[in-house]
């Protein structure tokens, strides 16, 4: 007989299918809603519901949007002639933080990763290709995948897919990250920083 | 405009008011969430609503339960002569892991804190009071609040209140814990340890 109702192993078992959140932590979240007032649990598997259910994929972008068209492809400021490519929304949204970058973006969700069985097929490149045949104001292609081995080598992949059509590819800088220290730097990128650098 | 949908703003925001889950972790189980299977998302939601919904107080004990008395207050192999006080329902699961206490529990829902303003009002105390009276079967009421303060105070108060009836009241030992180092242990540990010492 457990000291626990089914009810809370049950909470405890989904609450720990979340990353990051191990058999401890679930149990303490468990608790903590048990205790909470009920409208906040309420508020809070609605929220999960509302996000699961009224969010999909851009249909231009496949960024998350709860329309047909996320508010960045749809916002005539921005600039239709850049389109920066990135793996992930989080990454998006990282990018959108910067408040830097005016173009629209590519959301590939996922990247090239054979030791984990995801080809190109697994990303959302063929909606790209189609994006770029159909819109010819489009000029430069930024790729923005992860400074990983994957996220190079989707990088390279979609270079060598993009440069028939004569459109301009670059990728994102790597090298010293601002406010880092030379001599705490690893190899890989203070060889990255020394073969990318650039006149002032 | 933001770069994410009003509907993953508010998931973020629900996740992050659970404890230790702060602004960036929620948003990183906020994205995991939309890309989780349907089905997982719902069972979460469901297991949410049904543990806050379905489990209330044992009238008895006051251990979470879903039923109107808990498995333990409802199991006839316990000892109904011993009743363990503990602070919240975690304390009691982590009694229950032990698996050496066969007594009944009673749990406080709190301590007395008057730095947060609680007082013995705010316990689950008159409930305790009036069992005690209703069952002379209780001969001894092991008091297994924490070795903070508060749980000090608290038991202090509690066998203050219950000396009178006559019932036999007792603190768990405090003391190194196994497996500890005399060298590192803390002088107020080291000092409860000195004067609980036992003949062996």
């Amino acid at each position: 007989m457990s000291a626990t109702s089914p009810l809370i192993d049950e909470l405890v078992q989904e609450l720990g299918k979340l990353p990051g959140i191990g058999r401890k932590t679930a149990s303490r979240l468990a608790y903590h809603v048990l205790d909470a007032p009920e409208e906040d649990v309420e508020k809070l598997a609605q929220a999960l519901l509302a996000a699961k259910h009224g969010i999909h994929l851009c249909s231009v972008c496949c960024n998350f949007t709860e329309n047909e068209i996320c508010d960045i492809c749809a916002n005539p400021k921005r600039d239709r002639t850049t389109v920066c490519v990135v793996e992930s929304p989080r990454d998006l949204a990282a990018m959108e933080r910067m408040h830097e970058y005016k173009g629209l973006y590519q959301v590939l969700h996922g990247v090239i990763s054979p030791m984990q069985g995801l080809g190109p097929e697994n990303l959302k490149l063929r909606e790209f290709l189609q994006r770029l045949q159909e819109h010819p104001e489009i000029q430069e292609v930024i790729l923005a995948t992860n400074p990983s081995v994957e996220g190079e080598a989707t990088a390279l992949y979609l270079a060598r897919l993009i440069r028939p059509s004569g459109i301009k590819c670059t990728r994102i800088a790597h090298g010293l990250p601002m406010g880092s220290d030379i001599e705490y730097a690893d190899e890989v990128t203070l060889a990255k920083a020394l073969s990318g650098r650039q006149a002032i």
